[in-house]
């Protein structure tokens, strides 16, 4: 059995006790309905609950492996992981309304069954319960390690806001680079997965080196991990076969690939500006920006934020088993094959 | 010169500078429109900014009167203050959009300019920058200080989404009465101001009996302001008069003297179950609710909580020329005419 699967089989059943935990908290007579919206978010109940509603709690995963590799106890940062979650399911919950998205995992989105009122609402009890959560490491690690923890949190929470505000700006926006790629996915993607890995070495009461090596871990993990995933969204199977309406070139999303071929003002850029591209489109197009240099670019720099990423795990000088399933994580992330 | 007024105008002045540095902090580059829709939200850019625009700051004046009043030095009070408006901006910002309200402080709301999307990321923007902020009384005051406000405004903003659920929550309910108001303007409105008082005591390291009684005096100082509020909103010369469109009875508002009504099941509570009323119905329906005892209820529980909140703010003990400051904002905030 791998580390990875070893150790996750013993977190993942306590992420999820302490993630329900921490949700009953806000419970109060008169808000038993709210408190459904949440657990329904969560993948806890009503239609289709369960293991696929959930998602895959990599980012709780990630702060525990991270205290443990640091050489701390990962029991006392399980407030730090559940706060990451929660700030990943906040930001889901507000992006589906903002996206108009109907559906998440497979099953309706919150906003579809009580409405854009109340999921608001549901998106902002879940950043304040995230926010309550971290300060807990004030009293379980230390008041410097609760303060420490929750400003990265915060500041992570505001960067995620400025990574959706540059999706959402963009849309109407003609003329975009390369260069405006970064800070999106610096918000939208890096800056969870960062605060996660830190916030885990800092429950460790790692020094302050160490605490900046696993930030950097994450940080370049979600950049690596995102390019990779724009990869995937037009050269990977499910992009290219079938009636490719999983293709991000169907959706307009601002993907790195998609950046490119704008910034080259070739046929690529001429098609795109002309408005909505069918599925039938898709393979051309594909064949088009990889003949305009899009491919080989993407996977260069794939290739090179994934080199970085395990380089800064090294520098944090993972120890035990948990090294073993970081590593293994971070090749479950980021070679997946296209 | 009033005590209140000489305060204020000392304060107010540099308040704004320090919520105007704190959203500066926010800034980077590409984020210029947004930064745009934060300083306009704050009344500070575009149509009819100014001083109307903004409101009037009276949570933040608590925040540092009360630091004042406790022994403490106002100055280093500042991002508590700061913090505790962004909230409460935060939380109207979203109000406007899951209300629908096209205006508010008689300007044009933001989701009707920049759309429901990016209004709802501006919120959270202003959530994460309060939080953010809280933060700094850990290096300014002390850890303890830091931790503990930090703490006091999670859990007002947790209280906040309850009470804003409840709020949307009643208007499918049928069966509701006087026990429905409580929790909802618990989490409406008397969090935040409690929030505000409470803030403001740890500020100033005040002994934990003397921080429970600035608590206490901001929670009953919201429910004894909501209280008034709900009276003037039916009895009030503007709900009174002209086209009556002002009156709670109106906009089916969830009110106490509403409440009341519903509970007694007569011939308001009849008149109210056959649907929207219309503004010349206003001025017999309000007597009607009179002659079934809601107004002298209202009136009633107003002046007890007044009394309630005055003697909050006697056990807190208040010292100096803030404790005449305080006075008179409290009864300036309670007494209006009706």
């Amino acid at each position: 059995m791998s580390a990875l699967k070893r150790v996750s089989d013993l977190m993942l059943p306590v992420i999820e006790r302490e993630l329900q935990q921490t949700i009953a908290q806000a419970h109060a007579p008169h808000l038993f309905e709210m408190q459904r919206m949440l657990a329904y978010h969560m993948g806890w109940e009503a239609e289709a609950a369960g293991v696929e509603a959930r998602g895959k709690r990599i980012r709780p995963l990630l702060t525990l492996l991270c205290t443990m590799a640091a050489g701390g106890e990962w029991e006392r940062a399980l407030s730090g992981a559940a706060a990451v979650e929660l700030v990943h399911n906040f930001s889901l919950l507000h992006d589906d309304i903002q996206d108009e998205s109907p559906t998440r995992r497979g099953r309706p989105t919150v906003w579809t069954i009580w409405g854009v009122a109340q999921a608001i609402n549901a998106g902002d009890a879940l950043f304040a319960l995230a926010q309550l959560t971290v300060l807990d490491l004030g009293e379980i690690v230390s008041k410097e390690a609760g303060l420490a923890a929750s400003r990265v949190l915060q500041q992570t929470c505001l960067h995620l806001t400025q990574g959706q505000f540059l999706d959402l700006y963009y849309e109407q926006q003609p003329d975009l680079g390369v260069k405006d790629y970064w800070p999106m996915v610096a918000g939208k993607t890096a800056a969870l997965l960062s605060a996660s890995t830190q916030i885990g070495a800092i429950a460790a009461q790692a020094p302050p080196a160490r605490v900046d090596a696993y930030r950097r871990f994450g940080e370049l993990l979600g950049f690596a991990f995102q390019v990779q995933d724009d990869l995937l969204g037009i050269w990977g199977d499910a992009a290219l076969t079938g009636k490719s309406t999983d293709s991000d070139l169907v959706s307009g999303k601002k993907s790195l690939p998609v950046l490119f071929g704008l910034e080259k003002k070739g046929e690529f850029a001429k098609r795109w500006a002309r408005g909505r591209i069918e599925p039938d489109e898709v393979e051309h197009l594909a064949m088009l920006l990889e003949a305009e240099g899009g491919r080989s670019f993407v996977e260069q720099e794939a290739d090179q934020l994934t080199r970085q990423a395990l380089e800064a795990l090294g520098e944090a000088q993972p120890r035990g088993e948990a090294k073993n399933a970081l590593e293994e994580l971070a090749h479950y992330l980021l070679k997946r094959k296209l």
